[in-house]
């Protein structure tokens, strides 16, 4: 029989550690119920001692994912890692996942502590999590620029304490396949006590081969963990994208000869929801789940070239999750059509009062589109669930009028903490217009530092998404507004921005 | 000394033949300057006999590029040869590069022909196409799927009939990089003449690994090209991306020991010129050209981990060609200076009432926005070639308005083959409003498959860059317009696609 490869899916945790992906606690549940939906085998929900929305959004996380491990990041101390232990006390299936550098760099500036110190607080770390759950991860952070000896007497020791993975990370995204494999495999050999442990691979794509490298650590250094992220989110180039892991190995079995537990056709229904929820677009040339990698997927007959479909593809569309959009609802939908779909679609709304909020959006928003997608669902959700958090500024109306030759102007009506104020503006367009009426009320002083617009499904009856990001004081956020009037979108967008730059987070970043 | 690689860039061959990002002759002159200033060694200008538009191309490329190798495919036939040749002509320096199937299947259901035929017509169109000139490259099609003594006896003979570059495609991009560099590597062993020709790499990225493949197939096969797309741009899931090769093989110079001849710093501005002519957008996460890519580069100051550069960069954002968008002109900018910027822009206009044109727009958006930066200048410089084409439908100008609670309307005049006409119309909001009153007119029935904006530059003062994307009978196109109003750029877009749907251009399509 194959050996499983684990999937360790750190979205949550490293993906989110992007400068703008910044998720709140729902964004977050959200998201988890779908990778549980994916079947893959262990959720990073975050860094429980980060900040208290890290916290919360682990603790949410093990309360309402049943199937998949949810695991917790933490510094080699105890109160980090106690604090872990904390958030993930709710959860089915636990994993401390607790790190500390090796590498003469980062022991030496960073930590300032000799080797024989970082020896000793790995140890005392692993045997600390033990207490609280059997599954213990530990990484050596710059583990591939530390000294070999040294990581042998370390990791060696840590799986004596009781870790049960030992995750060797490429953090800077330096490998190529040839060498992380080689490297990872000697480790295996050099460490008596190797086999007691499940190895895993932690890549990053800076040079692009965040994927090969990951599974060369699989077929030449013996990891059986890949730990990913939907999109291949993260910082910098990102993480190894967790679509095109599952379907290298399931694609070429005939050389990985793994089993992978995913299911595969929940994989762009996954990619889908993480671009909505943190504004990363995916491009159109992305493999798997981006918009071309299918041809077919678009509609599009290849001329005569194209005999057999065999020929040209590796993979089919279906498998991954590529269907055409499917209307799921109408305007003659009710209540309990709406609230079934919503189920289906891993959604849970906090009371039946938001409830009643949300299918009061979805009948508005019938009334004026006549094919409801799971997109439009998903997205009047997501806005449903910030406007129920009763947000420092919310939208209520606007308007506005361009002409050649005029300058555009807009007029905005927003609630300033409960409070209506309209504010009024010029600019060179009418999102700019609507942007400097804000400006001219709350003055926030922030930096526009993207905005973009994508349809959520195909057709001019699409509702469009926009996602704005801001900078303010070295602080990043992104703001995503949704609706039929992309004006509306971006009104909504900027507001939503300005509520997260308001909303006060610092929180830590490790680097793994 | 090292061993030097090629480079070969398909951008404008294979990138152009994703659905969709077909390209104008003047688009594709404008992106071989751009490839030729970052010193690529070979440019792929196109398949001349696909069409006429193709064979414009390739001669406009060949009479405007110097310094690279102008390249144009062929299949493997007397007439795609001479009408090859013909478009290089005026190329200082030309490559004919021709192909056939060598694959069971591709031979008995596509081509019809038995294996001798085949090996026949090989050797005879690289004699013919060495008539001239003596840079002949060819691809045995669908070659990683064939018979591997056939293969042998293929690439001898044209290695003896003078093919000076064998280029080994791994058309589906089903490889893994260790099969694919062993694969070339016995190849290489087998022939017994293998030295007398370079032999290239060509992959595609549908798991993710084409760079990697690519890599190993230059470290274990010996090869010594590649050929690659900027931004990856290509078929489903892409080609290589030529930013992630060039900057692997220079960051990890201990172990690939090569020289690449590319000035890096144009990697990002030829990135931001094809997105900006095709209207595929780069994802924030991609390796290199990704607005992410370098986090120091949006500006961010990271947490108290970061605490020496070099800890967690291995690449330099300046040396790839980030550096903070610079204010290049303004208000009182004369001509002079406008057309100064234009040439080190590389930007050739056909005319001096081209220029006037164009200086009149840059006069008029400067009036508007205060900064003109680079990005600026290229999208109104491709707004005025568009233009200056006495296309089928022109935008005029528009009005329209929204107010919450109303349905949204707009009024557009669009002059149509030199005709002005007003058309009115109501939609979900203004985009939908102008797209329903130009259906309304126009009555295209084309179907709408994306929607995108993307600023042009950071803050509130930028252009917005409007992609529409339209089906229609099997073609698709994209139109590409730019404004400082997001509702003006939608209309221009909108138009710009319906004017490649009305000129029609189908084309062959190799597959590579």
């Amino acid at each position: 029989m194959s050996d499983k490869l684990i999937i360790f899916d750190t979205t949550l945790r490293d993906g989110e550690q992007s400068p703008g992906a910044a998720m709140s606690k729902d964004e977050k549940v959200l998201i988890a119920k779908q990778l549980e939906r994916l079947r893959v085998d262990v959720i990073e929900a975050g860094f429980a001692a980060a900040s208290q929305g890290d916290f919360d959004a682990i603790k949410a996380v093990a309360t309402q994912v049943k199937d998949s491990i949810v695991c917790s990041l933490s510094r080699a101390n105890d109160k980090d890692i106690s604090r872990a232990a904390e958030a993930l006390a709710p959860a089915a299936r636990k994993r401390i996942h607790t790190f500390i550098a090796t590498s003469p760099l980062h022991m030496e500036k960073k930590l300032r502590m000799s080797a024989d110190q970082v020896w000793e607080q790995a140890r005392q770390a692993v045997r600390f999590a033990r207490q609280f759950t059997d599954d213990v991860e530990f990484s050596p952070e710059d583990g591939s620029r530390s000294d070999m000896d040294f990581l042998c007497r370390v990791l060696e020791t840590v799986i004596d304490e009781g870790a049960t993975t030992i995750n060797f990370a490429d953090t800077v995204g330096y490998a190529v396949p040839e060498l992380y494999g080689n490297m990872l495999k000697s480790l295996r050999e050099r460490i008596p006590n190797s086999d007691k442990a499940i190895w895993s691979v932690h890549c990053h794509n800076d040079l692009g081969m965040a994927v090969a490298n990951s599974l060369a650590g699989v077929k030449i250094g013996g990891a059986r963990q890949v730990e990913c992220t939907i999109n291949g989110l993260g910082e910098r180039a990102g993480n190894t994208a967790l679509e095109e892991i599952v379907m290298a190995v399931r694609t070429r079995k005939d050389y990985f000869d793994l089993e992978v537990g995913v299911d595969t056709t929940q994989l762009v229904p996954a990619s889908k929801l993480v671009t909505q929820i943190t504004g990363f677009p995916v491009q159109p040339n992305k493999s798997v789940v981006g918009a071309n990698a299918f041809a077919h997927a678009s509609g599009i007959h290849q001329d005569g070239v194209l005999k057999a479909r065999d020929t040209y593809e590796i993979m089919r569309a279906e498998d991954v999750g590529w269907a055409a959009n499917k209307i799921v609802l109408g305007k003659l939908s009710g209540r309990n059509a709406f609230k079934q779909r919503l189920h289906e679609l891993g959604v849970m709304l906090d009371s039946e009062a938001g409830m009643d909020a949300a299918f009061v959006r979805f009948k508005e928003l019938a009334d004026r589109k006549a094919e409801i997608f799971d997109e439009d669902i998903m997205a009047l959700v997501a806005d449903e669930q910030h406007a129920h958090k009763r947000e420092h500024f919310r939208f209520v109306s606007l308007s506005q009028h361009s002409e050649t030759g005029g300058r555009p102007s807009a007029k905005v009506a927003v609630s300033v903490d409960g409070k209506e104020i309209v504010c009024e503006g010029t600019g060179n367009g009418p999102v700019d217009a609507i942007v400097n009426a804000i400006e001219g009320h709350v003055a926030s002083g922030a930096e526009l530092l993207l905005f973009s617009v994508n349809a959520i499904t195909t057709g001019t009856q699409s509702q469009g998404e926009v996602t704005m990001r801001l900078a303010k004081s070295g602080r990043i956020v992104n703001g995503v507004g949704a609706d039929l009037d992309i004006v509306v979108a971006s009104a909504k967008a900027y507001l939503s921005a300005l509520n997260k730059l308001h909303a006060n987070a610092e929180k830590l970043n490790p680097q793994l």
